[in-house]
């Protein structure tokens, strides 16, 4: 007999494939077989092609052409919702379900639109997909716990009600790992997200969900949450563009966190509760302008007066200087060199700048070990006591991802032990600061960014634990800085040969472990993205110097 | 015999004494007695013309006289060293004083000057105070602790740093209440500031040696710090100008703080311990252009490059709308009644408005009560520890002022009690937001800028524990607010005659007890600011308009 736990997430696994309407599915017989694992170019195949016109197009295009009155968005809305269900089929992407809110929404916007010749606002009538965080009104936001089901949000989260101001239609949630503590997407209730490029690999996470869709094209942008890479790792592992904004930029009121307690789930909990290292909120999608498109529409809805904690910066165009750009090329931070693909990544963008004029470097991060070891204390502040409560609550088993934070021996900080972490953050932020100040390109330049691998792997097969470290991802979140994440390559197993450790980390023991797991055939095509990094609240920066780094690589 | 830590407070104020060199003193005959309480005038009568002419001026005034060479840099420190020295002999101010070290600095600047014909920033050559917490290299800071005494720093804080490249010159740091959390201005070490207008008065708290140095022009422009009202208050009972800036904007970094725990003197600690409601620290000034002066300097500095919790945002130029303008006026917060003359500057203010065209309505902020509660239980979230434990390091006993944050039944909050508390906080916050979005005039405009007393009461006694409640002031550190202070009117007990307490105030008992107080020839010449709010990181826009509100009462 099964336990309670497994009954409701059955229960609700059954509630989610039920809101999916019979005439969006494609036949069981009409999907490619399981042994296909490369299934990124399937809906060329299957959909019709006015769905793949629409689909292929990037949400700026999309935008600019319903502007114009080349498209509905009941017609582009639709389209995405064929794709987007076609990809849960093949890879598991959704937690919650909503296309008849959606046409609904849209039909509205064509409306206003068909009445007044003029659009709601720059995201008017684009399909955008959200993780499971973010609370839709009438939609659950249970997050993978089984303790959760059950209990439809009595409000939008904040960033919903201002991009929904800004004119986007929502029409589905995806997914996420059990407490979102896990650089993975798999949990009790929806079960594994697997990756578009290899069905044997993972989509990253904690915003895998948002990975898998972007990667298939069932939704042109999405919103996912970052913490110590989660924004950026699906970025990377899916093959996706994503920007990790600074702390208090977008806004993060009324999103579900993990850790929460039950009682007050209409606040975003971790941000206030864990102030050493916080979550932010922020883009995933097809195209860079898509990036900007969405961080523009954003602030221009001025999320500071609806969210006490955003800054009142608004969008501020950066115009690129007139001269070749200087880039820190930071190919290993020195702790855990990168496998074969990820240092061939580096090696394609350092040449594509080289190429395209720009000046590059080797650079070397301040002190990375003292960040990241910060970044691992500042997960369970609480010695574990909230994840634990929330899976006790239904006795689901949880994922053994997460078995790090819920130890028993771990112990909820005191308050001074507390400070003692946050001191020590303020501390190493300041020396990395300063050290960012005094930095120069070997010509004598100061650098307009720094570039470093997502991960020191490309995309992990599925579900193994074989993402063993989030210092490349990590020490940003402890420093807060502006990261952009670029699509760089895809792991060929014929160039990207196996080789022993090089013995050049740092940390020898987990780098010779790391490199043992680096067997090519199980990481064929997994993706590779790389970090553009810029200081504290430098967006618009970031997001211009990154179109050099993409333009140099398409080159 | 005395106890040890008197010997050690008594050895301190020798070395102070013995750091004001002989020529500077006025002697004591020359000095009005103790009976005369109102000393403002002081220096006009004894100081000679030419030290006067130069500290009458503003601190604008100044740095522009000295860029085209009307004054040395020596001159003008020179004349503020005198007039500092006599406002110490009248109102004991110091707890610092450096004058050596300010000559030799304003003579390298001169120096610079004469040989560039430049200046090295806007605020070349300006003479400035510092509150005893911002640490300057091989000075102490030792914030009024008998257990801190003896202990130079060895650095400087960061705003010392950046006002220091714009061209500032420091020569005091002045006297502040034990802990910080009292809006009085004595302690152990260096005894009771008083009031320059009645010497029975104080000069508000905790930055009241800045209040005190700036009401007697000893400086243009001082710092404090504010985190219950620490600058407004002291800009209110002193009778000069002040900036609550919001937290983020002006770096906090390497600020000495209270309650530290005495081995991490170099950091800043309660920001980072007690992240419900932080400290922040702002200018003091003789005139408002003064804050303006401070904040485009120190700005100019780009202090985010240096503190990493600093937004970068530069300097804006706010141009004043071309029409009249919408003020709020809340007389009283609708807790507590204030004492008549405060009344009576509510209505100066409204008048003045009104007369210059503006449109002037009575506002009420939301649920005040709410954000004061949040306020309060934030000093004690460590049960009263640190500054116990500071206390008890040398025996002292401290200043009754801060019986409530020591007591013996505080407890330290857990991390749960500590996260409800953020939770209260940004729910306040989030509400608070709402409701001045919506808030509208009678006529339907939108709030400029909303305008309420700093204190129910003007300048109170001296030591007297007469300052009962923080609610006009703490609110605005809760909401994070921009607050500018200008001072209106000074009590007058021909005019502002005593009554029974209206009973308008929700908390009838403490109104009582507060009208009770009101004897005016007990509060005869204490002055009263209003605070000039706006939302959270608007102080340029706060700056301006506060300037339309001291225009308007001036004229």
């Amino acid at each position: 007999m099964p336990a309670k736990w497994e009954e409701i997430a059955a229960a609700k696994r059954a509630k989610l494939a039920a809101a999916i309407p019979k005439e969006y599915l494609i036949p069981e017989s009409e999907l490619p077989p399981a042994s296909r694992l490369d299934v990124s170019k399937v809906p060329e195949e299957i959909l019709p092609k006015d769905v793949i016109e629409i689909t292929e197009k990037t949400g700026t295009e999309l935008v600019a052409a319903i502007a114009k009155g080349e498209y509905t968005s009941v017609e582009v809305t639709t389209a995405f919702i064929k794709r987007a269900v076609l990809a849960h089929q093949l890879l598991n992407i959704f937690t919650e379900f909503f296309p008849e809110m959606a046409l609904k929404r849209a039909a509205e916007l064509d409306e206003y639109y068909k009445k007044t010749g003029k659009t709601v606002g720059p995201l008017h009538g684009l399909p955008m997909s959200l993780k499971d965080q973010f609370r839709v009104k009438g939609i659950e936001a249970c997050m993978g716990y089984v303790a959760w089901v059950g209990k439809p949000d009595e409000e939008n989260s904040t960033i919903v009600d201002l991009l929904l101001a800004a004119g986007a239609v929502f029409f589905v949630k995806t997914n996420i790992p059990t407490s979102l503590m896990a650089a993975e997407t798999r949990n009790c209730v929806f079960g594994q997200t697997v990756n578009a490029y290899n069905r044997t690999l993972a989509p990253g996470g904690s915003s895998g969900g948002e990975g898998a869709i972007l990667s298939m094209r069932g939704a042109t942008i999405g919103i996912g949450t970052d913490i110590g890479g989660s924004i950026r790792i699906p970025s990377s592992f899916s093959g996706v563009y994503g920007l990790r904004p600074s702390h208090e930029r977008f806004p993060y009121l009324k999103v579900a966190n993990s850790p929460p307690s039950p009682e007050i789930l209409t606040i975003n909990v971790k941000m206030a509760y864990n102030e050493v290292v916080v979550s932010v909120d922020g883009p995933l999608a097809v195209s860079l302008p898509d990036l900007t498109l969405f961080s523009k529409a954003l602030l221009g809805q001025e999320p500071w007066k609806h969210d006490p904690r955003c800054v009142p910066i608004p969008f501020r165009d950066y115009e690129l200087p007139n001269r070749p750009l200087v880039f820190g090329i930071e190919a290993t931070d020195g702790i855990l060199t990168p496998h074969p693909p990820v240092l061939r990544a580096m090696k394609m963008v350092a040449d594509a700048l080289t190429k395209a004029g720009h000046e590059v470097f080797d650079f070397q991060s301040y002190k990375p070990e003292t960040g990241t070891e910060i970044l691992v204390r500042s997960w369970t502040v609480d010695g574990g006591e909230n994840i634990r409560g929330d899976l006790e609550a239904s006795g689901e088993p949880g994922i053994p991802d997460i078995a790090p934070y819920i130890e028993k021996d771990l112990k909820s900080l005191s308050q001074k032990e507390l400070f003692e972490l946050n001191k020590d953050k303020l501390e190493y932020k300041t020396e990395f600061l300063e050290y960012m100040n005094a930095a120069k390109s070997p010509s004598g330049k100061k650098i307009d960014a720094w570039i470093r691998p997502v991960q020191p792997c490309a995309a992990v097969p599925a579900g193994q634990l074989k993402l063993r470290y989030l210092g490349y991802t990590g020490l940003l979140n402890v420093l807060d800085y502006t990261c952009v994440v670029v699509p760089v390559t895809k792991c060929d197993p014929a160039i990207d040969l196996p080789a022993p450790a090089p013995g050049t980390g740092s940390d020898a023991e987990l780098e010779k472990k790391v490199w043992e797991d680096y067997v090519p055939e199980d990481f064929k095509n997994g993706s590779v993205g790389v970090q553009i990094i810029g200081g504290r609240l430098e967006e618009e920066k970031m997001l211009a110097i990154a179109g050099v780094v993409d333009a140099a690589l398409k080159a």
